[in-house]
């Protein structure tokens, strides 16, 4: 069974070096995969951006284990959410909404209240290891999710923006910026009113395009391209767009087609 | 059969990469693992501390290989060593002490010795791939331990200050830091004498506590807690107390409490 | 079936982790092993180096994923190609060059074409997930490789400066810089004529040597070692020689022997 992990722990302490141990010591079989363990610190919003992105792609099956948790030690709940045929263990934080979405839509949410889901007692500042590890562990072996603990339907909800259209203009956010600078809106350019071009406005600039691809623009200069999540997306080949414009997520955008009156 | 790998060799080069190839060209059965990669180069202590952190989680006959080697090279030997079901391959510079003794004190040790145990010629300057890897590899794949090279019983050690108890206050050092910039001490709070609030002099300053949580003060202040190794840890809310204190791992700290009169 | 994967990625976003995704949801048999993730963006000369130090160690029948792709969403190919007993898979770019041959030299060579192989239509930003991940996979389950694509005789190349003899001098360049700051050359140390200690002239400086290993001279200088390619290497022991003499990959140098007059 595999299973994944999603941190914002690095790679220089050993943490997920101890959350891997814990697994494979209570799941022997267990094939662990990594997601991703450089999310920037406590970073909930950009850790659903990433699970979103990879765990859809995922087998039936999968447990993903997800610990970006600015809130460990406090009272936040510990759940283990469904969704298509993949288990999802997380701190209650709204992480999962994303991707939860992306595999068809959230099935069941329990708090993990076993008690055989933990290692030890838990300590104030490593749930990764004394509670996510093992309740991942388990359920790739086979645990009973209904033992898990009891079901809720109030689980913490990630907070949003929404794309919102007003006359011919698409309002929208940069959802996400990745290693490379590369701004990610929240804006499908398919959304956007009318035919032609379309023109981003970002960070008070204007961008034109969409572009094919990175490469139809000179080494250095700004191109607006459709991005994997089939969303707009500003960048500069071989550069960094948040660093030369200064943005970062949760920046407003918006966008408008040359001809917004024609039909779609 | 798992093999664990910890270096200091970063992500960017492809030496990690060489490794595993080594590893599965010998035992095609093994399961690698990774503990960290990003150890500050050359920090032994470090790299001890992180070994220790994980490899008590790990089964049995789990084979840890550890290359964080400054003496590359040198005439520093490089040794096999076991503690309870596990097995540690090497340089011989204290780099297992700590994770031998977290894993019920070493059992034997042995120089690495066996003309089969390399990958041809030693390089000067990658034994992670001519020595260790291929140890590892043929431990994983059942090679005889006694077969490996000469017992030894005068293995390099870790230099390690011990905490030391005067009158109330119990004096030792910052142990570690992590990539948060947790300032990890080797105070455990439970040799505090006395009772009531515990106060750690540290850089200067005096923190309060242990909280709870990191969550228990607001982003941004200093917070003392006990760390998930269960001794005293001053961190930031969302934060690096070692970029704000200026704290390096080896500073000096101590601890009292508030009522250091009454008994334990 | 081992595939391994070598990307410019990071591990902050998830691309590599959909990805793994990708390639376990088409072959659940895979067994996935990283060779790197930090290479510098877009730089596949450095990956192609990356490539050529870890895929020969792998045994027969590995398949080696590698995305770094400049041109990602323009016209350039996408290719797989085999070498000894192992498959590659990447932007056609000359960033398998140096790997195929050292893996024995190319066999053949192919344009990647077939509609099976790709996750639905192609995005303009990440064909590591749409077309390399899904070849890949393909190939790890059995993939006939004649129903890949047809076959190319004029794969790019990777641009490569030679090493050349004039008289008792041999000129070549710094091939590579690694993590730890060491000026890896395209020197082998074999080819320099004559006997007795070698110099090497780099950035207006002189080096010689080679010493035994970077630890024989007190740490903070600069050394001249036979890296772990075989070939020349000025290092610092304990720092990085690339920041205190401001070299970068492609520096010309020139190594010549104390005694140049007689034969080797």
């Amino acid at each position: 069974m595999i299973v994944t992990l999603l941190t914002d722990f690095g790679d220089a302490d050993g943490f997920v070096g101890a959350m891997r141990g814990v697994i494979l010591g209570r799941a022997p079989e267990a094939r662990l995969v990594d997601i991703a363990h450089h999310v920037p610190r406590g970073d909930v919003a950009k850790a659903a951006r990433v699970l979103e992105r990879a765990a859809p792609w995922y087998p039936s099956g999968t447990v993903h284990c997800v610990v970006v948790d600015p809130g460990v030690g406090s009272t936040r709940r510990a759940i283990v959410a469904t969704a298509g045929d993949q288990l999802f263990v997380a701190p209650d934080n709204g992480v999962l909404d994303l991707a939860l979405d992306a595999c068809g839509g959230v099935r069941q949410t329990r708090v993990i209240a076993h008690p055989d889901l933990r290692v030890g007692p838990l300590s104030s500042t490593f749930h990764g290891r004394d509670l996510f590890a093992p309740t991942a562990a388990a359920l790739a072996a086979g645990f009973d999710l209904r033992q898990v603990g009891p079901p809720v339907d109030d689980a913490v909800r990630l907070p949003v923006s929404l794309v919102r259209l007003d006359g011919a203009r698409l309002f929208g956010t940069v959802r996400e910026v990745d290693t490379f600078g590369n701004l990610i809106t929240d804006l499908p350019p398919g959304d956007v009113p009318g035919t032609g071009p379309i023109t981003v406005e970002l960070a008070g600039r204007h961008f034109e395009g969409p572009a094919p691809t990175y490469s139809a623009v000179p080494s250095g200069d700004l191109v607006l391209v459709v991005g994997s999540q089939s969303t707009l997306e500003v960048a500069i080949r071989d550069g960094s767009a948040a660093d030369r414009l200064g943005v970062t997520a949760g920046t407003a955008c918006t966008a408008w087609r040359h001809d917004p009156q024609s039909g779609r």
